[in-house]
């Protein structure tokens, strides 16, 4: 199902030559006569979602007026016109050209994408920016989604999540033992192996679960979109930080066909306008997390804390066995996961004594 | 000295007609018929110095992709066409159309500048770039330019700097006594009251200042830019972190009546264009910082320290003094000022338990 239309003809282009004729401002008729391109995009998050959702629906706005509307992105919320985790397989197949999710939703298929998304204890955003821009990472996931006839750009960043909401006190890695949690992915299998009990449950389910004690505790992403699903009001304890999402990516993936279809100039806009998204993301998410922490801080039925050193400890230890085990089943995986743990070593030595030195000496 | 041209006319409208006709891919000729520009962008940095100079290089390399063609902007380094530091004169007069540099460049003109570069103590890349993108900075910037007859965009960041290079150790507050060091800016106002000698030098002369001993101590930026001076083949004591210089911003600033004259497509190239630089820039600068830091590490001759905490201390109480008479005296400064400080809390409330607490747990 392609929706590529091809507009134009004489009429416009003799409209075109008119205006060239009279020296007026042509730019804004720079479309007229041209290739444009209707496309669709796919989602996991529900519509207009702040920040997640923003996202693709901002890239979509800036790619129409940069192209001065030669390309056109309507974006579909997840599950509006397919289902919230089949993006990739929506964009891979051509039904639709582009979609905006995060790599770890496709582990079932590709184990390896974890690591431009989310790996516990693994880069934050800006490490993991340098990695894809300029330590190679970037050409290591396009590798890795040849096979799947897509092009994917880096596209936007929660920044460091909490640890998540609690109705129980985490004191000691006992209080792990049969705890109910919604954690999906790899943070997920470190619980169970810590003797608790992970769940998957959409976004949209969480809140219930966690008021009704159907789930003892819950992450999600940070203030900002934890307040906005009411996360506050079913759970007491926050607990940060997100040890398990140290900076989440997401992602744009375009059907590679689509990709080609486009004229050089409008691939340009398309790349930078991804690119353009990725300082949009983490600025909306580290200004709606300071005002809605702001609001937490005020409520007095929440209790903001950190996880006891002795249970960080363990989640660590557990969190590098299950990236080895990955690691030694998965040859993608052992190459990408070489390639990011030899620069987190190299990176971290160097934000040790400068962001991480400035936070803790301001 | 405008620049701008306008070419096509009946000639490029029939070929475009043609091409029209017969289907054929024209997005790549949509420039013909179109208005193009031709602008001069002149800078304050080295010509495409590592980071601060390629970040024009680049922005103009990918207007022209972005626009096919119809806005070309030739870059200059600083002194090819005005003094490095003129750059504000220059663009707001209309010599030429476009700058590349550091707001605190302007701060003998416009003192409140300095906010939308480095505050020292204040804050680093991510909480700048939440402010001014969500938090209200850049509307605030744009009003301190609009007398100026100038559109400002951010355009890049170092990050978080070191603390400098270092020939005499320092051990407690009474070693900066006396103190020769080249740091501009407020740093530098801070280091006089801290009873040192300031000391500004452009980066070219640093090196045989710092050899010479006509100084005994020098700034410049982090890892990457000062091994590409070879400064530390003049000095020995590399100190973190850089307290007064915690993520500098740099500004595209533009002629309203250039910026004016633009469609509104190329307006939003330009805009967005700027907005992707963000975001590599400050991965450029985490790459090289890393990559040189790991070069500097194994160099027997250079070793790495942190400031003691009682010159901290000093540091921190002198700078708030400053920033207060600043502010008391100058009423953009007092308006800029108080969105900042204000921000900063809010802020470092949210990054204390995110980006903080997991560097510090990690």
């Amino acid at each position: 199902m392609k929706r590529r239309q091809f507009v134009g003809g004489l009429a416009a282009a003799a409209s075109l030559a008119a205006c060239a004729r009279e020296e007026t401002n042509c730019g804004s008729d720079s479309a007229a006569g041209a290739q444009t391109f209707e496309w669709s995009c796919v989602t996991s998050w529900p519509p207009k979602f702040p920040g997640l959702g923003m996202a693709p629906e901002n890239i979509a706005s800036r790619v129409e007026a940069a192209t001065n509307g030669r390309l056109k992105i309507k974006v579909y919320g997840g599950g509006e016109l397919v289902p919230a985790f089949e993006v990739l397989d929506a964009v891979s197949r051509g039904t639709v050209e582009m979609g905006h999710d995060a790599a770890y939703y496709h582990k079932g298929k590709v184990p390896a994408a974890q690591f431009f998304a989310a790996i516990p204890f693994g880069m934050n955003n800006l490490e993991m920016y340098a990695w894809l821009y300029y330590g190679g990472g970037l050409e290591l996931w396009q590798e890795l989604y040849d096979p799947f006839n897509l092009v994917v750009f880096p596209a936007g960043s929660t920044g460091t999540q909490m640890g998540g909401w609690f109705n129980k006190e985490i004191n000691s890695v006992d209080d792990l033992k049969g705890l109910k949690m919604r954690i999906p992915g790899l943070g997920g299998e470190v619980l169970r192996r810590a003797g608790g009990t992970p769940v998957t449950l959409p976004g949209s389910e969480i809140f219930t679960a966690l008021q009704t004690g159907a789930i003892d505790a819950t992450e999600w992403v940070g203030p900002y979109n934890d307040v906005s699903f009411g996360l506050h009001k079913a759970a007491q304890y926050y607990y940060y930080p997100g040890w398990h999402e140290p900076g989440p990516g997401l992602e744009t993936i375009i059907n590679k066909d689509a990709w080609n279809s486009l004229p050089p100039d409008l691939q340009e806009i398309v790349r930078t306008t991804c690119q353009a998204i990725v300082t949009d993301v983490i600025a909306e998410y580290m200004h709606g997390n300071a005002m809605s922490l702001k609001q937490l801080k005020s409520d007095p039925n929440v209790e903001i804390r950190p996880f006891p050193a002795e249970v960080i400890e363990l989640l660590r230890g557990i969190s590098k066995e299950i990236i080895d085990e990955m690691m030694a089943t998965d040859p993608a995986a052992a190459k990408i996961g070489e390639s990011y743990f030899s620069y987190l070593e190299d990176m971290s030595a160097n934000t040790d004594i400068s962001e991480r030195a400035y936070y803790n000496t301001r």
